[in-house]
């Protein structure tokens, strides 16, 4: 057996192993946050899905720390992979699929709480199998060590397993959750994949519809195994929770006012936009039926839009926009 | 000159006469919406497109009767028309366009008065021309007797001009307005049309992204000019303020407490989905650049999201997904 064709392969367990890999992280992130909480409980919905597999949507509501939160497990299958995933794997055409992945979306109440995204997911069709996901954070208000916290603390899960993958998947984050009609970033990002495997490709295709991929890294002489990527999977999973419960525990005592809530309303604005406007997985599935509740999980509970709103010159609103949606380089910044 | 040429020829002064006939309306629409409001008055902006063309968007916010609402006019021109126009009108590719339009959404804060939303439109585009638009209304609660009215004063609108003006506009808007994932109207629709010209075809078009039109009529032995179907669009036009206004008279004093409230931002979230999942000119306007304020202005102001929400069996809000957001012959239902 060659060098390659033991890098191309996949263990007899694989799906097993994934799957356990996004249930038990659901699991963790659902029974710390109570704890975080201490209030609210997340109720669950168990589905099937038509065509094959099934789902464990987690919700939690009216929380001390949470005004709305969930957190999805799914396990499905079936014939053929949609087109758009088709295009970017040519190989998996004419097999069926098996995908299993975790997504969560956290609003906190208070506007000093980042909401935060996260999902996980991995994929064989045919004779190819690949991981992706990722984790996102979106501040209210300009609190720059929390950015920081956040990215380091990912960039230490990355840099465990190739130091391009940090930089890469960081870019790769910036790229993808950028809203083209505002201008301006959805968040301060994190790091977003697609398509890892064996080859070694970093960058397998651009997110931006339309515009060809600005970049592409390659890790070269680095070969990659099926358990090389499953261990990064797993070591960004486990990043999530130190990566954001110390800011929820910095920040969930600061008094706020209308203020800042209304603030807040307003930018939850953008990410409801974002979603629905840009979110590849959201707009897929729910034009191919998928389970609505599941998928618009992610919008916050409570939302406001305003034409013409400008934030006062100078202001944390201010900083916010000028500053923070913007990319950056947060895990140099100076704080 | 044959009768044919006849009919497919502009007047010379074509442009100036619609773009007064969607100011004008816009102008009525405004001063009359003050009135009834007797709190609030719009805000306007005026703005430059930079590609060519101006408009003006008028804003009214806090008012007694409007939360929120927007009526927007403008005039623009340019080289080329996007390729999803192109594909339905071919003759117009290496032409420039001229198109001028108003378009409005008014957002009540009283539950019992419904959201409503129009848009009459004029194009030019080298040898071809047409008129698009509509008008159609987004109830909380299911009053009957407000729909009935609603769509007869449109039916009578269009029985002026054609009798199956009504019965096509009335279906193409049920098709349009209709959100997939949620397999349920906008609302309880009014009239759409699109690409009417000389031809005497009145669905040029089907809506539904990748599905095949559903039903084609032909006005057939029906010459229509120029003239023709600027006095419909007039008439439509002009049709707004009597189906609306009377609807607002009879519900806006009506008492209502927080159940109404939250199913009134609840449903909104319905909206927003529609707009920016489903709407074309939403999402063309925003992925080419367009004014994301004046586009976004037909958002609600506020709005939730309640995951796994379901109404109480034979309450008025269930009442109103079951029968009022399905299609219904509202000019012959007995009220």
């Amino acid at each position: 057996m060659t060098a390659s064709l033991v890098a191309t392969a996949v263990p007899a367990d694989s799906r097993q192993r994934a799957k356990q890999f996004v249930l038990t992280l659901q699991d963790e992130i659902c029974s710390t946050l109570e704890a975080l909480d201490g209030q609210a409980q997340f109720q669950e919905d168990l589905w099937q899905r038509p065509g094959g597999g099934e789902g464990r949507t987690r919700v939690i509501r009216d929380g001390r720390v949470f005004e709305q939160g969930g957190v999805n497990f799914s396990e499905v299958w079936g014939e053929t992979l949609p087109p758009s995933i088709l295009t970017q794997r040519p190989e998996a055409a004419g097999h069926g699929f098996y995908a299993t992945g975790t997504s969560m979306v956290l609003h906190p109440r208070s506007p000093y709480v980042p909401t935060v995204h996260l999902n996980y997911r991995y994929f064989e069709a045919g004779p190819i199998w690949w991981f992706g996901g990722g984790v996102d954070l979106t501040p209210y208000y300009p609190f720059a060590e929390d950015v920081v916290h956040f990215h380091r603390t990912i960039q230490q899960a990355c840099d465990a397993h190739h130091p391009q993958y940090y930089p890469a998947f960081k870019r790769w984050c910036d790229e993808y959750f950028y809203l083209k009609h505002r201008q301006e970033a959805r968040g301060v990002g994190g790091i977003f994949f697609d398509y890892q495997d064996q080859r070694g490709n970093l960058y397998a295709g651009h997110n931006h519809d339309g515009e060809a991929a600005r970049y592409s890294h390659n890790v070269g002489a680095v070969e990659r195994t099926w358990e090389d990527l499953f261990a990064f999977a797993q070591s960004c999973g486990q990043s999530f929770l130190p990566a954001y419960v110390p800011i929820v525990e910095a920040r969930q005592d600061l008094a706020y006012g209308e203020r800042e809530r209304e603030f807040q309303l307003y930018r939850r604005g953008r990410y409801v936009e974002f979603n629905l406007v840009y979110d590849r997985g959201t707009i897929f599935g729910l034009q191919t039926n998928g389970r609505s509740e599941s998928i618009l999980m992610s919008l916050p509970p409570r939302v406001r839009w305003e034409y013409g709103y400008q934030p006062e010159p100078g202001s944390p609103e201010a900083g916010l926009t000028e500053i923070f949606l913007q990319p950056q380089d947060w895990v140099n910044w100076r704080v």
